[in-house]
C-alpha cells in the first residue's frame, strides 16, 4: 500500500477529508491533548472527552474527576482543567477524568464520526505515536484542532513533527503535509521560541500559563498512545 | 489605527473572520488571479468572474470574450480559458471578458458578499498592490483560493509575500500569516523548485500547463491592480 499523510489545519476542513479508512490523530497540544496523553501515560484508567461543561456534571456522582476549561480557564467547581500538572500519577492514577474543552474535544468528537481510529498526539508522546503509525497499513490524518477553527502555529508544528518522521514510510503527502513539516523544521531548533510570534501565545501569556506551555512543548517523555474506544480514551 | 493583516488559507473559512471593514485580496496563483492582473495591465476593458461555464453562455452575444476553464482545461467552444497568454494585449485590450474558473471565483463571491473593498493579488503585481494596501487606512484580509476549499502552496506563498512587504505598516497578524510569511522567506529564492513539492504541481504538470507557472511565479510585471465593482473587476 502507498500510503498517504494528510494534514487537517482545523476541524472545519475535516469533511474535505476521506478517512474512514484513515487513522486520525487529534491534536491540541496547548493543551487538551497534551495532557490526555501525560495522564494516560500517568495510569489514568479512561479520559472522557465531552462537548459541553453541563455534560460533565451528569457524570459527577460516578465516582469520576471532572475537568472543564472554557477559554483556558478551569471552570468554577470542577476538579481541575486542562493543565497537564493536574494529570500527575498522584490525581489520576487508576481513576477515569471526565474533560471538556474548548477546541480538543470538538475536534475528536467529530473525527470520531467517521474515522476508522481515532488515537491522541502531542510533543510528549512524539515519537511513540510515530513508530506505532509506521507499523501500521493505513493512511494517516493529522486533524489539527486549532483555535475556534482558525489554523493555530502549535498544533500545526506537531503536525509538521509527525510528517518530518513518518515521510520515509508514506509515498503520498498534500500541501498542507509539505507545509507543517517545512514550518517544524524552521522551528525546532527552539519551538518556545517560534510560539512566541503566535497571536495565541499572547493569548495564552494572558493566562499564565507559561509553565504548562513550557512542558507541552517537550519531547517524548510519554509512551502512552490514548486511542478512542466508544467514549472513552484508553491506553493503546 | 493598529491595522491588522490576516490570511484565511482556504475559502472554507472565509465565515471566521469579519471582513465587512476590510480590504479582501483574493488570490488564485495558478492562475485565475495571475490571468486577470495580465489581462488589466495588458487594457482589457473588464474582466466579469462568473460562477458557473454555463452562466458564461448568456454573455455570448454582447461582443464579450469568453473564458472557461474546468479542472484546468479550457471549456469546447470557448474563446480561451485561463492561461495568462490569452490575456495579451492583442487579445484583450478594450474587451471585457467572462471568466469562470474551478476556485478563483467562487473566493471572489464569497469575499464580495460582506468585504469593504475586493481586490486581485498576484505575483505579477506583488509591489503595486503592496504599496497601495500601505496606504489605506483599513485591515486586509488574503483570501486563499486553494484547491476546492482545500489549503495549497502556492497561494500561501503569495499571501506570505504580502505579510512579509506590510510587516512594518501592520501591528496584528494572525497565526496564518506568521506561517505563510516564514513559508515564503523559505521558498522565495526559487518558488518554482519549492512548489515542486506540492501535490498541485504534479496535477498542474499532468495539464502541461509549466509555461503558465513560470510566467505566474514572476514578480512585478505588471502595474495594474484590478478591483471588484459591482460584478465587474476593474482596473483601480
Amino acid at each position: 500500500m502507498q500510503r498517504k499523510i494528510e494534514v487537517c489545519l482545523t476541524p472545519a476542513l475535516l469533511d474535505l477529508y476521506a478517512i474512514e479508512e484513515s487513522i486520525v490523530v487529534v491534536i491540541d497540544i496547548l493543551r487538551a491533548t497534551s495532557s490526555i496523553v501525560y495522564g494516560i501515560d500517568n495510569g489514568a484508567e479512561a479520559i472522557i472527552p465531552v462537548a459541553q461543561v453541563e455534560d460533565c456534571l451528569s457524570y459527577k456522582d460516578h465516582g469520576y474527576l471532572l475537568a472543564a476549561e472554557r477559554n483556558g480557564e478551569v471552570v468554577e467547581g470542577y476538579d481541575f482543567g486542562n493543565s497537564p500538572f493536574s494529570y500527575t500519577s498522584e490525581k489520576v492514577a487508576g481513576k477515569t477524568v471526565v474533560l471538556t474543552t474548548t477546541n480538543g474535544t470538538k475536534a475528536l468528537h467529530l473525527a470520531r464520526e467517521r474515522a476508522a481510529q481515532v488515537v491522541i498526539g502531542a510533543f510528549l508522546n512524539l515519537d511513540s505515536l510515530c513508530n506505532w503509525l509506521k507499523d501500521q497499513d493505513k493512511n494517516v490524518l493529522l486533524l489539527c484542532a486549532g483555535w475556534k477553527d482558525q489554523f493555530n502555529l502549535e498544533d500545526t508544528l506537531f503536525a509538521g513533527a509527525v510528517v518530518n518522521r513518518l515521510r520515509a514510510s508514506f509515498v503520498h503527502f498534500d500541501d498542507s503535509s509539505v507545509a507543517s513539516e517545512d514550518l517544524y523544521v524552521l522551528a525546532r531548533q527552539d519551538l518556545r521560541a517560534y510560539l512566541s510570534k503566535s497571536s495565541h501565545s499572547h493569548r495564552l501569556a494572558a493566562l499564565n500559563i507559561e509553565q504548562d506551555v513550557q512542558f507541552c512543548l517537550q519531547l517524548n517523555v510519554c509512551k502512552a498512545i490514548p486511542v478512542l474506544k466508544g467514549e472513552r480514551l484508553l491506553a493503546l
